[in-house]
């Protein structure tokens, strides 16, 4: 995983997941200002429905792990996301290889922030995601 | 994988699927004419989130992969689903080990079905869904 301008404890956190490494997490560029996220990811063949195309679900944990990443990042060091609810559309079916994935922080509330997710093959929009996260102060 | 009460076609397609040996995917009871579909599946420690619990998104691709098989089970021979969302509510948290899942379908239309899915550890409810599925006929 490359740590690109996400803050040292962050990468820490993510390091310390084993999904991370499952996903083939790859950070590509944190814009706190504008809210966003792009990061890589890498389908296996570990990930394949009967038909060959990466699985639905392994799409949505993409999704789950770009939003969520993203919620850490725009709510530390103070506050800590866990997601609530992941609303996934599968629009197209992506193969094995490298997935574009990016997430936009689309509202902070008090308790909850709402942030949209996508993940991308090519030029193609392979799936998209709306998750909302309960945000839990630690200080 | 145990192929209990599932065709002898529907078993040969998921063990095409390598997702299947991925999740752990255990079949125990399949019910057509109730709707239902009991499998288990085992969360591996590659399945972990920072805080070492097992990752929303690997609960999230368990509830498509119940899901999209009892619909594959309810549609065939003639029809195939595809799954178009997935909605899930994350409700505990859930260790390494077995998951117990049960799917229930809901309503079959024309051209899209229903269907409801919950993963358990234990005895606690750790995240449920429900997925709206577009079925295609073969024939």
């Amino acid at each position: 995983m490359t740590a690109t301008n996400l803050s040292p404890s962050l990468s820490a956190l993510l390091e310390r997941g084993t999904i991370t490494r499952t996903l083939g997490l790859d950070i590509q560029k944190l814009d706190k200002e504008a809210g966003t996220l792009e990061v890589h990811y890498t389908a296996t063949n570990d990930f394949l429905n009967p038909a060959g195309q990466v699985q639905g679900g392994m799409l949505s944990a993409m999704l789950d792990d770009v939003t969520g990443i993203l919620v850490l990042a725009m709510v530390e060091p103070e506050g800590f996301g866990s997601t609530l609810t992941l609303n996934v559309s599968f629009i197209a079916s992506a193969k094995p290889g490298l997935l574009r994935a990016k997430a936009y922080f689309e509202r902070q509330g008090n308790s909850v922030c709402n942030v949209r997710g996508e993940v991308w093959q090519g030029e193609t929009l392979v799936a998209s995601a709306s998750a909302v996260c309960m945000i839990r102060r630690m200080r």
